[in-house]
């Protein structure tokens, strides 16, 4: 176990001997640790092994120049110059935050970035301004559509935060998938067998083979079949897809750059790097804030008290699995699993920052 | 078959003499006919009757003074004032592309308003003024989300249009849950019972019954069941009735009157009618409209000429499949059922319109 501190402080070094200035290197650590705080440690401390290989590989810029280079009273595209995308995503969201101030609404498009880590971050952003907060990012290639029989998408997820007044915000942030890449693994590493509906092989075919993927497989989109609507799970992946990156002019679609660097570099490109889209939208610009946060308050105890199967727990409001998880956590500590810290250690030794493994 | 003129003048008589003005009966007329085109009757002529009955119960306003009652740069509410729902929706939409033209993007959440047929029409009045058009809407409630034993959503859709260059433009318009109600009511008529991940006892149990609901069950999200990501389906069905119904004043969620006039008034309100929401994005916004569009085509064609399943069609871009419908409709002629056509002879001779079964 670690304190959230001791984490936030190993981080931050890390980033900056990478060449990351103090300002970029907290930022990127807040967004790990807000996952780990979440109980998505996926998303956390695992992905500094990643970012540290790809610059190594001289394939991140860790001193980028991020800036706009179109736009109007509510939108922008934001060129990430390669950064850290943690790094882009924050600048971008913050576009989107300005933008809305003024127009009411804000809608960023971003090429040249990297993973951004937790979507949910990001959106957060926006509820200490009275905003909804909308973030998507399209990914590297996992996914097929009906019919095609190599991925040509991304788990490609969308999130939404949207703020009420007494009850907790509304945080919902998934990917357009029938289940997460992470779930396969787990299903690989316990030699099970996974359900109908998450993966194919090859050929196109189902199959219940948790390391299809490995062998020329591929996901498939929300849904799992076209019986039970997976032609909407494409839909709702491609249009993360479009908004993320044709939108801005990053890769899209099966041209996604890998996120670690054990893939290597794509050789055809369409675009820059990977692509997300932000957007921030005031409350009071379509009704008086402390109005809609009572509506909100409303939804979410309409919801929260339905009526519930037997034996289950009842409705769950987007972010509520979430926000259990975090206070647990806070008391508990950050718990990083042995391989991770040992990996972590080894990144310490070679750039000369304390580690302790604990 | 009947030709598209025959039901656009047939139409537009029975919405004027239920007291449209010619402009409003032309504007529900066309949106019915856009679905007829498409192959979508469930979303036409069909739907004649529920709104003449609505009218006949009073439950409609056939002379609405829809208006803006909350604005800025990108954004507005939309009071419907109880009009047809495509009456409402156009006037809204509209509001969205002139938002767009001043501000980039134009962002409209709707109340007050009834069913607005299909999503598709509004979303591709954005592409001729090269805009990427967005509209989803809440429905009366038929889907349970995970844990729930009643309906809490309706199938609350999503449409998408993006504009190209010489490809055709992407649309995508889904509901939100794992089958349409279409599908039910089809397989009750044929004495068949449905695949697993459609619908719910009033238990909270899996069912395979097509009338179901009818027996206190529910229609189940997109995804089917939580290992296949039914959260998932649930989130989105839940912004979309955030969006179009807190943002707005609509009654939200299990609250979302009937659309149609054999179901009564319900007792409760928390706003005022069905809400929508829509949205029109200026491609230029982003970046030059002709490299946009250039993308997009690129988009299209990667994913259209991407290697498929043997024996089984190509992968399909959203929108495909209507647009050869409506080649094919265009040249045969618009089918109405005996049933349907047999509606409409009544309520023609009710209203003094002509109105010939063929």
């Amino acid at each position: 176990m670690y304190t959230y501190d001791y984490l936030l402080n190993f981080s931050k070094s890390v980033f900056m001997k990478m060449g990351c200035n103090e300002e970029d290197a907290l930022t990127a650590t807040l967004v790990f640790l807000a996952a780990e705080l979440r109980g998505l440690p996926s998303h956390g401390m695992l992905r500094i092994k990643d970012y540290y290989q790809l610059w190594k590989s001289d394939r991140i810029n860790t001193k980028p120049t991020i800036r706009i280079v179109h736009e109007s009273p509510s939108t922008a595209v934001v060129d990430g110059d390669n950064a850290i995308g943690m790094v882009a995503s924050v600048f971008s969201m913050n576009v989107a935050i300005e933008k809305a101030k003024k127009s009411g609404t804000g809608w960023v498009s971003t090429r040249n970035s990297n993973h951004f880590g937790m979507g949910a971050y990001y959106i957060m952003m926006a509820l200490q301004h009275n905003m909804i907060g909308i973030c998507m990012t399209n990914a590297n290639p996992l996914v097929a559509p009906p019919h095609a029989t190599k991925p040509l998408l991304g788990t490609n997820p969308i999130a939404v935060a949207i703020p009420a007044d007494k009850q907790p915000p509304f945080i919902a942030d998934f990917s357009t998938t029938a289940i997460s890449r992470g779930k396969l693994v787990v299903a690989a590493k316990k030699g099970e067998k996974v359900a109908h509906g998450y993966v194919q092989d090859k050929f196109g075919n189902p199959s219940d083979d948790p390391e299809i993927i490995e062998k020329g497989g591929a996901m498939l989109p929300l849904g799992g079949d076209l019986a039970h609507g997976s032609h909407k799970g494409y839909c709702v992946g491609a249009i993360v897809d479009i908004f993320s990156a044709v939108l801005s002019g990053a890769n899209f679609g099966p041209f996604v750059p890998p996120s670690v660097a054990f893939l290597p570099v794509l050789k055809e490109k369409v675009g820059k790097g990977t692509g997300h889209f932000f957007g921030a939208m005031r409350i009071d610009a379509f009704q008086p804030a402390d109005e809609f946060k009572a509506g909100m308050d409303l939804w979410i105890e309409t919801f929260r008290n339905a009526d519930h199967a037997e034996g289950k727990p009842g409705v769950m409001i987007p972010g509520d699995m979430e926000r259990i998880k975090e206070t647990e956590i806070r008391k508990s500590g950050i718990n990083v699993i042995p391989a991770v810290a040992k990996e972590l250690k080894e990144i310490a030794d070679n750039l000369g920052v304390e580690f302790e493994i604990n």
